[in-house]
């Protein structure tokens, strides 16, 4: 399914903006539109929810063996940035409200992900839906 | 309904790791268990929903001034953090693969967003849903 | 958080278009489109879970206890009911593919959460995310 | 991708239980456990989405040519009716605290469907992302 699969190169050689001042220039914006009063957990949960709604939908008609592809294209590849633009707010926003790091999360969640599926039994094989 | 809240205090004062360590990370990951066959752009947008969707049972039954503090008790916390993680793990597949910078992305799009949500009109009113 | 709710009138009084007529309707609605080479089940699924976001940001920024009045307010009824029927719609496609009968596996589901959530355990409990 | 589909036979030949009976089994079990304070709309709409992402995990890792018969096998089918049935019961819930009816709502949105996508223009074309 992915065998032609190489990983595109970088749109920009720009360092990528770090988490840090992300989450500056996110709460800026939220303090000026007095938006916290909405940005309760349980409302961004709902936010990344419908905002990866919007992601899915991209995909939802391409075949699995031109995924890859499509993400390369100029529309659709504006397109799908945009999406994970918003997915990417609703979760640092969430986070940013939680006190939860990102980054230490994923790499939590990374270690527990090792011991759970280990290299000799998962090699090859999908996570089955019941394990996760 | 969040008038109390405040921002809570980072879990840890440790650095943040790096997106590009945790990428490093993931690649590694996914690739001792020949996993990227299975994770073009399209099966990466369907765990990326499931997981959310993981991320949402957390909070359905939970109130909405009852929210923040949900996030703070100690079991309940370690499952969003584990979810958020999950969340992550995705997002960052997905940007991986389709060579999408997810900081990038996030900066473009909350630039967009100044420009969709001028201070003067939309302060104190939430975004309309006909609006995202 | 609704105590004060009650059952709203139905909108008609006209009797439900029953499900089998319904299936036929979207049959031929997708049929007349050519458009049975895009739904398989996957891409069902995909469907859905876009249709359901859009349902959810209908909710997102509305707080728990305004949440039954706004489906009675006029614009946002008519927005809830078009996400409505279009989660409705995709379900119905996903059942009619797999050949799954919504109504059987409705009320086997039910069966089984009777056993799950026994009454005297469950009462006045909202469940657990980790049960689900 | 679905050139080999033809659609299953029903699981059984029994009557699909009414719509109408179907609510009235759900009002009672959900009576019986006093959760009624729990279902308020916004919160029905997050069970959506969470039993939707466990519907959507089933057929993450599957290639879209194999949807099909992914969901024929012994297993997975069983445990893509449960969710379907999680699906239907959330969904349920929501008409039933909305007062909007499910079978109304798909054939409104099927008839403004077939305005929006004209037989001779949409022919063989997944309708577009942005247009939905």
């Amino acid at each position: 399914m992915a065998m032609e699969y190489r990983r595109p190169r970088r749109d920009s050689a720009r360092k990528m903006k770090d988490t840090q001042t992300l989450l500056t220039d996110l709460r800026q914006f939220v303090a000026e539109r007095d938006w916290s009063q909405f940005h309760d957990p349980k409302n961004l949960a709902m936010l990344l929810a419908s905002e990866v709604g919007e992601l899915v939908a991209e995909y939802r008609w391409v075949a699995g063996d031109a995924a890859d592809a499509h993400a390369r294209a100029g529309a659709a590849r504006e397109r799908i940035a945009d999406e994970i633009g918003d997915v990417g707010i609703a979760l640092l926003l969430l986070c940013d409200r939680t006190g939860i790091d990102l980054g230490e999360a994923v790499a939590a969640k990374l270690a527990k992900n090792r011991a759970r599926y280990p290299v000799e039994t998962a090699r090859g094989r999908a996570e089955r839906p019941a394990d996760s």
